[in-house]
Parts: C-alpha cells; sequence; structure tokens
C-alpha cells in the first residue's frame, strides 16, 4: 500500500469539484507492480463511477492489480450498476479505501461485499482528506439539509463596506476570480434584500464554462425592485425569492414574474432553518451565502454556517457604523462567540483567505 | 563573500531587541579561512559596539580576515570610541556592511574612512533585512519621532469585545505572551482613557527579567480613576497621563500624585501628533499602541502608526455595535481607507498574527 495513490485518486476526484451534485466527487486509481495502469474519477451524476473508468483502462490486466478509491465502491443499483460486481468480475487483489459511505443505510455493504468474495479490503487510508473532499456530500446525505458556507471579503478590521455602504472593491482580482470559483462550486448563492438594494449584484459565476448557481434572496419585506439585475439576467440557472407569507401583496404582484417566489412562513421575517430545509427538499446540496451583515449576523446565530471562507483585504477601513461581515445584535459575553476550528490560511494575490469550520459542526476528526 | 555570515550577524543583532534604546540593534562577525573566529552583538547603550566584541574575540587572527556588519561601523567620538579606527588598527582586508547609517549627517563617513585606509568595503548585503531590523533606530534618528506600533487583539470580525465590552479573554495564551514580548521590546505603551476604564489594565511587562515600558493613557478629560491599577504599580517605569490644558482642575488634583500628568494643548482633545512629537523630544524612540477603538482610529486617522501587530482569534463576535479595533467616523469612500503593504502572515497558537506597514510609511524598497 502507498498512500501517495491515495492522493492521486484524490486529486482527481477534485476535479470534478461543483459537477457532480447530488453525488460525491469520487476518484480512483489502480496499481500493479508500482505502475499506474487505470485512473479515474466520477464526472457528473448518471455517468461511470470512478472505479469503472478506472478498470476500463486497465483492462484485463487488472487482475490481482489494487485499487485505490476514495470512497466505498456502491453495492446498489442506482443511476448505474454496482462498483462492487465490476471489481469483482476484474479480479482485483487489494482494494484500498479512504472512507466508508456516509449513508448510514448503505455504509460498510460495498466492503462487506469484496471481503465476502474474497478480496482484501483496507480502509481509512487519507480518511481526513476524503471526508474534507466531500463535505458538501457527507452533510447533505445525512441531513438531507445543504452545506452552508459563508464567503466575507472585509478589511482587515472585518468591515464590508465604509459608514456609506462603499464596498467595490475591496478585495483584489485575484481573490474575486477565487468568488466565481464558489459560485462555480456550490448549488445555490443567497443574499439578504440589503445587498441587492445597495450593490445591485448579478450573482452569477463569470468563469469561462462555469456554471451559475441558483440565486436565492432573502427578502421578508419583497422590498427588492423589479428591475434589480439578478431579476433580469440571461442565466440559465433561476432565481428564487424567500419571503414570508404577510409580505406586502403588490409587492408580490410587481416581482411574481420575474423569479419565483417562496413563502416560506408566517411572520415578519423569514425562518432561515425552515428556508435552509426547503431548499435541502429540492436537492440543493449546497449554499453559497455571499452577505450581507444582517443575514450573515442571523446565520451565524442560528448556527447554520457549515464553512467559512473569510477573504481579508490589506486594508484597514475604520469607522464604528461601518458594517462588519457579522451583524446583528450579537452576544453579550465572550463565551456566546462562534468559536471556529481547522483555521487556514494563505495568500490569494495581495489578500488574506481564512478558512475555518464552526466548532458545532460535524467534523473530520469527530 | 558569503551572505550566510550576514544572516548570522543580523540573528546576533536581533538577540539585543529592545536592549539598546537609543541605538541601534548591530551584530558582527569575523571570518578568515571560512572558519568564523569572532562574533558580537551590542547588548545595551553605554556598552561596546558589535565590532568591538567581534575583534576582541578575533585577537591578532583578525589580520586579512573578513568583517560582516550589519550596520555602517561608527566614524566618530559618542559614548564609545570610533569603530573604524579598531577596524583600521585590526588590518582588517574586507568589510561587508548590510546598510549604511541612516543618520544623514554620518550616513557614509564610515565606509569612506575605512576605503580611504585602503580596506575593501562592500555595502548593500542584506540591506532589506537590515533595514527591518532597526525600523525603529531609522524612522527615530531621522525624524526624532517614535516609531508607532499598532497592537490589536481581535475576533476574525475586527471586534475588540462583544457588545457590552467583554473582552477577556479574546486571544489565546501564546498570542499573549507575544504580547508581553512587544512591551518588553517597545520604550513605551499608549491606551485610550476608555481601556483604563474598561479593562483596568497593568500595562507592565509579564516576562520574566522583561523590562516595563513608559506607560502613556491619553484622557482628554482626566477621567480615570486614581485607583485604576495602572497608577498603583511596582514598576521601574513611570506612568504618564497625557491630556488637555482645559482638563477639570479637580480631576487634575486627584491625580497629580499618582503619575505626571502632560498637558499636551489646549481644547477639547488631545494633540496626538503633539503628543508624539513631545514624547520623541523625551527620547522614547518607540511606542506601542494597544487600544482602545478611538485612540487606534484617531492614530490611523492622523497616518501616526509606522507598523501593525495585527491578532485574530479563531472567534466570530458578531454585533454591529460591538467596536472594531479601528474606531471614530471612518471614511466615506473606500479610496480614503489606509492600505497596508509587506503582509505577513502567521498563525501563533490558535491565532493569526498579521504584520503589514501603512503605505505612507518609510519603507525598506524606497
Amino acid at each position: 500500500m502507498d498512500e501517495k495513490y491515495m492522493e492521486l485518486a484524490l486529486e482527481l476526484a477534485q476535479k470534478a469539484a461543483g459537477r457532480t451534485s447530488p453525488n460525491p466527487l469520487v476518484g480512483a486509481v489502480i496499481v500493479k507492480d508500482n505502475k499506474i495502469i487505470g485512473q479515474g474519477y466520477h464526472k457528473k451524476a448518471g455517468t461511470p463511477h470512478a472505479e469503472r473508468i478506472a478498470l476500463l483502462e486497465a483492462g484485463e490486466k487488472a487482475q490481482d492489480a489494487d485499487l485505490y478509491v476514495t470512497l466505498e465502491p456502491c453495492n446498489h443499483f442506482g443511476r448505474t450498476p454496482p462498483c462492487t460486481e465490476a471489481i469483482i468480475a476484474a479480479k482485483l487483489k487489494n482494494v484500498y479505501v479512504a472512507v466508508l459511505d456516509p449513508n448510514p443505510l448503505v455504509a460498510g455493504q460495498g466492503i462487506m461485499r469484496l471481503r465476502n468474495m474474497g478480496l482484501n479490503v483496507v480502509t481509512g487510508i487519507k480518511e481526513q482528506e476524503a471526508r474534507r473532499l466531500n463535505e458538501v456530500f457527507f452533510k447533505y446525505i445525512i441531513t438531507k439539509l445543504p452545506y452552508v458556507v459563508l464567503k466575507s471579503a472585509s478589511s482587515l478590521d472585518g468591515k464590508i463596506a465604509t459608514r456609506e455602504g462603499h464596498s467595490q472593491w475591496i478585495t483584489g482580482e485575484k481573490a474575486r476570480n477565487f468568488g466565481h470559483k464558489l459560485r462555480n462550486m456550490y448549488d445555490a448563492i443567497m443574499v439578504g434584500s440589503g445587498t441587492v438594494l445597495v450593490d445591485d449584484p448579478q450573482l452569477t459565476c463569470r468563469l469561462e464554462n462555469g456554471k451559475d448557481p441558483i440565486r436565492i434572496i432573502v427578502d421578508s419585506k419583497l422590498s427588492i425592485s423589479p428591475e434589480a439585475k439578478v431579476l433580469n439576467l440571461k442565466s440559465t440557472a433561476p432565481t428564487i425569492i424567500a419571503t414570508t407569507k404577510d409580505a406586502p401583496r403588490e409587492k408580490y404582484q410587481r416581482l411574481v414574474s420575474k423569479a419565483e417566489i417562496l413563502e416560506v412562513n408566517s411572520g415578519d421575517r423569514v425562518d432561515l432553518k425552515q428556508l435552509i430545509k426547503i431548499l435541502g427538499d429540492r436537492e440543493i446540496t449546497s449554499i453559497l451565502v455571499e452577505g450581507g451583515a444582517t443575514l450573515s449576523g442571523s446565520l451565524i446565530e442560528e448556527k447554520l454556517i457549515d464553512k467559512f471562507y473569510l477573504f481579508y483585504a490589506p486594508l484597514i477601513i475604520r469607522g464604528s457604523s461601518a458594517p462588519g461581515f457579522a451583524g446583528g445584535l450579537g452576544p453579550a459575553r465572550l463565551e456566546d462567540a462562534l468559536k471556529l476550528k481547522d483555521v487556514a490560511i494563505r495568500k490569494i494575490g495581495e489578500d488574506i483567505l481564512v478558512t475555518a469550520y464552526p466548532y458545532y459542526s460535524e467534523t473530520v476528526e469527530e
């Protein structure tokens, strides 16, 4: 067993990031006599699984070879036949698996099938990395709730705009380009009505061959204008306005031809927990939240964020009334602040990117 | 010439950080036949210069050897006789100098003297590093103004406290220990009266053999209590309360036995530019500013900060009224935000440390 082949399988899997939803990212490498004789990754739901692509390349040489695969091979008929049978038919010798299927209904069954047929199966190789690779899938498959990612772009003092709301552009070109990669990667993008009113963004992915995320505007009072850019786009992805059943009727009439209006609950404010659940029911497996301060603050307060991408420009904006990236009332005591873990820092051009996970989230260490 | 010896000289110089004021940090290494035969660094004002210590160790072997020194050797009588004469007497062959003396009145004179006496002198080796090593000295010697360093300890959303002012402790033990190293390194520490009122800090250096910085409280209205810890300490360093000539007389009477009261100017608010100048005239070469938001915001607004140490704990505090580390009104437009350069990031325990310099400051690149 050589971990480097699992690392390669993980790299292969990553290539389809943002393309396989609702399926996981999977990579596979087949090795014989220390030579790679087959490799593959799952490209898109409905297309062949990684193991099958690798087996096809290896052909008859697969006999007595070793398979490295980032996720437990499936043992059930989905959109494609079970991979376990193909592995057995190819007469592989050793199967190295990074992580078991997270679905509790099928976890371990693929491995059991292979073992029963006489193959040697080892699990847990690069398991942490494999879980992180599919963090979206792992949450969604277990909870049917989308994985919610908060992205901020602030100055080093945490401000997302000046006191007068001026915010374009805080971060540099490379960071903004990274932002478009995130839009390409996650199923949906979510902003509050304030962001639409102030910035009038398009919320599309401006990468070549990029995929526009489904746009979700949280707008309890239906206050955005029918002329907003986000409602007048050419895009393959739809726009959803999430609101309450008590939003003004005349505003509803103004907007209903421009986007789907989703009435989440009665009352003054959109119930974010309920909204997230409804979006999960629609097979939206991941949401990228791009602010503003009020929406981000509420999502943090309700413990609905799974991951943070915090960009910091080399700037100090200052101003006690300039908005920070997490608004709202906030806690009185430090003990009630949100604690983050697995904090990683890197530079993106002139900017700093901090990625982190909240302590309440499912973790790779658990 | 081998840069590694200059790197060693820089490392030696660094050992006396915070100990040599108002003198610079200097390190020297003497090399012959690729062997180090002498090394030294300047430990404290009034004690021998680095070159002399290295020469003493090398003894007669110094003849035809090479000297690596981080700063141009002095050619004038100060508290010690000129180093150039000692170098000439020792019959060294090559002298490698990182950077010229920043004092325009003497810059180049040491080198000229050595060259005139037949020594081969090369300058500019590791010059950037040598300037940064003595950034405090370089500013002070030219401007007679102290080098002003802002240290913040905030959450990742830039908050230094919750909406109710709760702030102990945001950063972890390692970061706080690093903070004490900074107190040990800089001549003085400065805070606003709000910090004294809310946090009642001691502002001392709690390192073993640490040096307490001179404490400066900016308090335009003399609002702090005579019972404040900072006024009732055992410390070798004095406390100065900087105020205005118009501060209430009865408050002056309450505080005058507890600390020196420095009346900077007439009017409502302490003129910070004037205060910094007065402190420079007193041979205070460096000031560590530890907040709060109002003082830090004003110093940034008046372009008085030379360097930033920004600590971030893995926390999101939230709250639109929770104070950020740079308060005040702040600019209306993004173009007027403070731009930072030479941004470096590292982890200190669980926390992140960002160091940076404002664009208006003297730079090593200039």
